[in-house]
């Protein structure tokens, strides 16, 4: 299956000049579905995962599906403010400012085996500091994958030292 | 198993006064995320769904896994500007104030079978808004399902003559 016949592109979204990876034809056709999910699990083999976090909100697509099939937990990483109780957070840049990224703080213990997932992997400042905040808890991320890999916004530089397996490169 | 053992209440979420119901305990807990699944899976049986609608965001922890059992598409709904082609809306009211929520107008068909689901049945307004959505595009909704139904809230009343499942009550 060629899943890029599944991604459509839309010039100019968000703003102009960006050319907009749209993944919602691939979330619409079951089968295509299907095997990217389990083209992304496969990625996991072997590697004994405990926890899945996933990256709000596409991340959430696949990671609560990968996490089911891992028999894992699933971790939900949140805007700041969505998360009642206790929370760890990390920073990113943006390229205007900065944002941030939380998850309860009692998700993550050490000896955890995280694995990190998101839908795109663009300049790699989210996932960077998704990887920082799990280690900063004790946790081993033992994979970071992505359905797209957006190779020419080089955030693969960002997550060096880190396993990264990604489904679609661009 | 018993769901309200991994749902944590967190007095005072996200406003004084409210009772928020954390359901991070059971995405954690590896057994009971998956028996909550396939709880969920289970009240659609036999009713041919093709097309499971999630709301963002706390429908996509489960939606999407409903999808992929169902061999069903997986249509995200979203808040206003995060879809980058032609979308169809509708809006919610809120304490104070409206909100709305879109898909992609082509996402659904007539003669579409629609599963809608969200995470927690509170005032009904979200669901409310989606069902309307799904039948202005001519889909039909078989199930409206949820994790937590806040019965006091009294949600149930906004969806009748929809068929409607909830996991957990209060």
């Amino acid at each position: 299956m060629n899943f890029k016949d599944y991604i459509r592109e839309v010039p100019d979204f968000p703003s102009k000049g960006i050319v907009f990876k749209d993944i919602t034809p691939l979330l619409e056709d079951p089968a295509a579905f299907r095997e990217a999910g389990m083209a992304l699990l496969a990625f996991t083999e072997g590697l004994a995962i405990n926890k899945v976090v996933g990256i709000e909100s596409r991340g959430f697509f696949f990671a609560p599906l990968l996490a089911e099939h891992l028999q894992a937990g699933f971790i939900p990483a949140r805007k700041p403010g969505k998360l009642p109780r206790r929370t760890s957070s990390m920073e990113y840049e943006l390229e205007y400012g900065t944002d941030s990224l939380e998850i309860h703080a009692e998700s993550i213990s050490p000896g955890d085996r995280v694995l990190i997932h998101d839908d795109v992997l663009a300049t790699g400042g989210t996932a960077r500091a998704m990887c920082d905040l799990v280690e900063s808890l004790g946790g081993e991320v033992v994979q970071v994958n992505f359905l797209i890999e957006l190779g020419f916004l080089k955030g693969r530089e960002k997550l060096e030292g880190f396993a990264l397996r990604s489904l679609i490169t661009y």
